[in-house]
């Protein structure tokens, strides 16, 4: 299948044959590179291919990890003419895609994602970076990629939890954009129906880049849960959940406070917790120190001084709100304390 | 006067007051800044306003500067409706347009240039960058600036040296542009028509870059002077020449190698080595292992594995020449040795 609403490709379906006319840097990560990189490698054509593999992991998505891949491309000597490829989840194709776009002003990027998380969202939109002191994604650039190869047979090592994680990011999608697509996921299981329920969550996330590539408005939607979920995992030195787990907590923080603030009826907010639910997505968490927390909320780099939510006003649609008391989000924040 | 060619404007006279509903966070240079702060500080009309100086040369246009001013920015905790404003050389506003471009995923970035150079040159067409250990530039973006404020006033403090480093820039794109600027620059000392003189300078800049702002082909003429420049400044580990004085010696390089190639005759030669000759731009210069230097060429970012050259081929006219052999360019080295 192939999705080409977006200036690039998506393929989705078994890894076709990976042409080049010049050099190809395959950046991988330890986890994925011994399961996959050989297989990739064979099916890439090009003048010279080389590849750096970087030590999986969100706690890895940094400065250091982002230099040792520049400096590959530079030993390489790749040219603009060039080619990077990110064989991997979200930390691999936000950093290689992030090197790409600063590597001599910018080379072109494709992605062959390996997650669900990548397959579904990361892979999809262009937005590239990595975490630092002050929070995640927080350096970056909208670095488009060529191509995007996502081949849902990789996604059978994939370990339980993480296939989980994946999901979030399309219950997220379905809540903001698709009410069909929301109802389509409380009635077939994905696992049955994984690459219709993949190509219909790339679909939706390609039209809503489509139409606000650099976030004015729609695409904010796609932050639902993450101004919440990007200061859970701060919080936890991303070292606790998933990013995807961090996610599912944020989109239930976002619907109480939605709640709290009149936008959203219990009943759309429970619908929300069941289809979470059937797919392991409530978690126990708590606030270590709610004061804390709200300081690392006005950090998130959508926010002015303020943070501001996404927050759904019913299963298909979303608000963004600003000005939000803070007396407001600390009272939801208490609930989780 | 007001050149609106580009997607923003670039004002040229005197500073006027600078207005902005959000913070503002001011770059300048330890040189610079003594000089200009306060008297830019007083033009600006802002929420906030913060600043943050950076070590003054080419020598700390680096990851470590970059860091200390993205340091700055995160403190300030600027959103992406604030603004960047760099004050100073092309160090400096390519510096800290480069942490506007990655700072979270870009903020805007306005530049008040206080070198000629920076005026008639790094300022205008929006690519940004750093140096690495592999050479110049070579870890950037393309974020172009959202205003450029060129005040010429600003150049009465300038070194006479770093005055005439700038012209070379001048002259640069007269050969490769524009004939008819090439005889305004041999008819008028620019000291009595300075103004004028770099209006005229960014208009041809100006032009270049609306018509080819991702260097396709024509912005490459731009880059004149700058192969062989950029391996001097690199050889020189950017403490001998300053950026402006290798371009002029560039240009007589490329020049050399133009007229072994047959495309360019001496007469024209010798006609832009005299307008060298009126501003002191021509050197001794010797390359100090021709071999290694041939090494800093292939690394330049617009090449493939060889070197790529802007060659004029008359004043006003330029061709961009992959594929010279080693030897013809060796030869050329050899009466710099």
């Amino acid at each position: 299948m192939l999705i080409n609403t977006l200036n690039y490709p998506i393929y989705i379906g078994a890894l076709p044959p990976i042409t080049h006319t010049g050099k190809v840097l395959v950046v991988s990560d330890s986890v994925v590179a011994p399961l996959y990189l050989d297989k990739l490698l064979e099916k890439i054509n090009a003048s010279q291919v080389f590849s750096h593999v970087i030590p999986a992991g969100e706690v890895h998505k940094n400065q250091a990890t982002l230099e040792g891949v520049l400096e590959s491309a530079f030993e390489a000597n790749l040219s603009r003419a060039d080619c990077m490829l990110a064989l991997g989840g979200g930390v691999v194709s936000d950093l290689a895609g992030f090197a790409g776009a600063i590597y001599k002003r910018g080379i072109s990027f494709e992605i062959v994602p390996t997650t669900l998380l990548a397959q579904v969202d990361a892979s999809i939109g262009g937005k590239t970076g990595i975490n630092n002191a002050y929070g995640k994604n927080l350096i970056g650039a909208f670095h488009p990629p060529k191509a995007v190869y996502i081949d849902p047979n990789f996604l059978q090592t994939l370990p339980t939890r993480e296939f989980k994680a994946g999901i979030a990011e399309m219950i997220k999608k379905a809540v903001c954009f698709d009410r069909d697509y929301f109802e389509w996921l409380r009635t077939y299981p994905l696992d049955q129906h994984l690459e219709l329920g993949i190509a219909k969550s790339v679909a939706i996330k390609a039209q809503v880049v489509a139409q606000d590539e650099k976030e004015a408005h729609l695409r904010m939607g796609l932050n639902y849960g993450h101004t919440f979920g990007h200061a859970i995992e701060k919080e936890q030195n991303y070292q606790g959940f998933l990013h995807g787990e961090a996610v599912a907590v944020g989109m239930q923080m976002a619907n109480a406070l939605a709640v709290k603030l009149g936008l959203l009826d219990t009943h759309a907010s429970e619908q929300i917790d069941a289809l979470l639910e059937i797919y392991d997505l409530r978690f126990d968490y708590q606030v270590p120190n709610i004061e804390a927390f709200y300081k690392i909320l006005c950090m998130d780099k959508k926010n002015m001084d303020r943070p501001r939510f996404v927050l759904p006003t019913r299963i298909g649609d979303f608000r963004l709100i600003e000005d939000i008391p803070q007396n407001m989000v600390m009272e939801v924040l208490k609930t989780w304390s």
